[in-house]
């Protein structure tokens, strides 16, 4: 890859509702060759014209993801299908040729996950968007996998329940998305991830058969737990085109936000875990070190103290009094750890100024200009200092800027890592210091990626973190449920 | 299965924590044949004596779980291992002559997942009961499989936390089993099942393997969800020969108990609905139908109202006054449908009380004599009473006595089918009465299984319940992870 590319969502239309602007340059589309014909002669015979897309023109939204520095190929052709009955006839056309399909939400994925692979077929859900049934007397929702996560919460608060899982790409990204990558959030700390709300799925397997796995009832262990392996599988096992997602009931309760500055990264990592060990549950526990703050400033002059080693967020979510018993212990734990203006706010405008520093760290790095590359490693959570202190060892050896956000509760931190454009030379400085950071995770206990997926950056890391024996049966499964490997090949394994 | 069993647990001894007394008549063993005398004699040079057992008295304990009709096969021998290695030696020697290996905990199950099959080894993990470590700053522990479910939340409780799943078995029965069907208990409607709180598994594969899956961190994406799959697989795909679970923080909230005694099973299934429509939560939502309550009343005179249809039960957890809050609104849910005799209560005493109707009704009907099949039927909530009603008229037709508990909040309903020891042709209606129940559960859109597993009773429930293309993806799975068969052969699939 050698544009830059920047993460702003252009004006949804229902066509594409997901486009976000990549560039200027047209994508590289794949010269056809036997099987590429062949699949795209029946593609013309089963699916009306305006699903399939040759044109690199059109095709360049659904090249890539947002993973900077993911390779991605020129593909045959994109194709958006309108229903699992058409998703089933492009794989098994694909499938009769042995053409590779990689499916694709909104493409606000981190790790080149969605990226087109040569010769391939681009399978965007993205026009699969209907909220088929919210259950209010059963928690539940059935949805297409184009909808959007932000739209599906929605949906679901009219009901007077609430979907958890809230990944920072919320308002563009996708729930089939969501669930092929486990996406995480926030609210995870307290409330899980995606794949502790999926009940059930109808995929597409690789040989183009419809099937449903999982239950629509609140416990079930009929067989094997197919729809938890679908999680996280990041379309290598199959490509879903229905999800039924548990919903919990609303939260009422106003937040309450605790916030403290620390001088040092080591008592910021001893009051998280000063939190952990009072048995308390905050339902957002985020970080925000030093370069993030400055950033912040830089662009907003926000005033925020740019000589601390880090800013922690929480909220609680309790009803009253817990929330007030709640964030006085966590008050308590920031100060006891040599926190500095720390407080309790119970105002929501006084909140939200609080969290701006966290949800602007990204866009303040932006407006730099530089490319940025998210890592997203998940440490024990009491390694949390250890690993934010290599972090800005590695950052200096390699003389590349690094600013982390992190999940201080579940130990998930971002650090981004920033190369100005057009300078090969800091390009390689920063993917030797990505590797590093990948190692040093795995070093402190940790795993190479909290809730990003695997995609094509994490291959290498996921291959040095996990048993070998672990992977050999991961290698089996796809074996066993994709045999010719057409489905996203090159991912995760 | 002729004779009658009890299951009353013996008094543990350190050599046989688990053994229940199921009758007096001794094992039947396997005569060995070629393979089987290979697999002896490379045990035997493996392992010190004390570790395989093949006298039929003393391999009785071993043969069968709690399961009352399942069959059960001639074990070669029964193997018990006090290390990881000794159980990679077993699986290795069992693999290189293609001998099946069933692995089990305490037995306690109630599907047949642990029968002995004809001529193989029965690899019981009961030896292998170390609490490995619990880290209270991280919220997790590390187990071996025989460490008994009371035993890790004893263990847990005194560093201020809490391991909440809480099957009935919980004194007996270990986590490896737990974990291996996903056990569920009556916390669950609240704080999930087991699946939810296992973080990593250490497994011997079908190929004598030792392998790591998973991880200790809170989050983490890399690679397939191999983990989750494991867990509620009894044993199939892999023997788990250690356990990482995350824990709560300890709660600290006395409980607030509700009860209310309804007319009709219609009134009963409106209060349930009416407690989710209320995004109300209760931590334990119980059902006794009237059956259990005469049987309770007839062994402990206890003077239940047996002219009630059912009772519920339920319980919360929150701290004041959101308990308070929380009981109220139950009550005014189970008084709105119609509920009478509905009363909170905070005294412990009698809290334990009004539980005892649902916590005798097991040991009620067991003062009978009767053989007991414990279904297992998991519904969607809001189908509880149709359910119940289908129940009462299976029981009349076939003029088979069913009484019924439930997790009502759950909609997991165990139906118990009561037989006079000794009239094979009761035994039959009880049969074709426990097929009905699986098939109206299919038809209300319900689960074979809700927390039992499938064991061997609920295989042919399974394929009528599952689509094909599920089964197909389950059958590859299993093929793939073990080619030759040789883990716990016949059961699931």
């Amino acid at each position: 890859m050698s544009e830059t590319r920047t993460a702003t969502p252009q004006t949804p239309t229902p066509e594409r509702p997901f486009g976000w602007d990549r560039g200027t340059s047209a994508a590289r589309m794949a010269e056809p060759g036997e099987a590429g014909r062949a699949v795209l002669a029946e593609l013309a015979a089963a699916l009306p014209a305006d699903r399939v897309l040759t044109d690199a023109d059109t095709a360049r939204p659904y090249v890539h993801d947002e993973a900077e520095w993911a390779e991605y190929g020129a593909p045959l052709a994109v194709v958006r299908p309108r229903s699992t009955a058409e998703v089933a006839a492009i794989v098994r056309a694909a499938a009769r040729h042995r053409v590779p399909v990689v499916p694709r939400g909104a493409g606000t994925g981190l790790s080149g996950g969605a990226n087109a692979v040569d010769g391939g077929l681009v399978l965007s859900l993205e026009r699969m968007r209907d909220i088929v049934e919210i259950d209010a007397g059963e928690r539940l929702a059935v949805v297409q996998p184009g909808v959007v996560n932000d739209d599906l919460r929605a949906a679901a608060a009219k009901e007077g329940l609430w979907y958890p899982p809230d990944p920072a790409s919320a308002p563009w990204s996708t729930i089939g998305g969501n669930v092929a990558t486990n996406a995480g959030g926030l609210c995870c700390v307290k409330y899980g991830v995606t794949r502790d709300y999926v009940l059930a799925l109808e995929i597409v397997t690789a040989a183009g058969e419809i099937v449903r796995v999982g239950r629509r009832t609140a416990k079930g262990v009929a067989g094997y737990d197919l729809a938890g392996l679908l999680v996280g599988s990041e379309g290598t096992l199959g490509v879903i085109t229905e999800i039924t997602v548990r919903l919990r009931p609303a939260r009422t309760a106003p937040p309450r936000t605790v916030v403290g500055f620390f001088d040092t990264l080591a008592d910021c990592g001893a009051a998280v875990a000063a939190v952990t060990a009072a048995g308390l549950q905050p339902a957002i526990f985020e970080l925000v070190d030093r370069h993030c703050l400055k950033a912040v400033n830089d662009w907003k002059h926000m005033g925020l103290p740019e000589d601390a080693a880090a800013l922690l967020l929480a909220q609680t979510d309790l009803p009253e009094p817990a929330a007030t018993a709640e964030a006085d212990g966590i008050l308590a734990a920031f100060e006891a750890n040599g926190a500095r203006d720390a407080l309790v706010s119970t105002d929501p405008v006084e909140a939200d100024a609080l969290f701006a520093a966290r949800r602007l760290a990204y866009p303040a790095f932006e407006q730099r200009g530089d490319a940025q590359l998210t890592e997203d490693v998940c440490l024990p959570r009491n390694r949390l200092a250890e690993m934010l202190e290599r972090i800005e060892e590695i950052s200096a050896r390699h003389d590349t800027f690094i600013g982390t956000v992190a999940h201080a509760g579940d130990g998930n931190l971002h650090p981004l890592i920033m190369v100005p454009p057009g300078d090969p030379e800091a390009k390689a400085r920063a993917q030797r210091a990505f590797d590093e950071i990948v190692d040093a995770a795995i070093d402190l206990g940790g795993t190479v990626t909290g809730e990003h997926g695997v995609g094509l950056l994490k291959r290498a890391g996921m291959r040095r973190e996990l048993d070998p024996g672990s992977l050999a049966m991961q290698e089996a499964i796809k074996k066993a449920l994709d045999p010719d490997g057409i489905l996203n090949p090159g991912k995760v394994l």
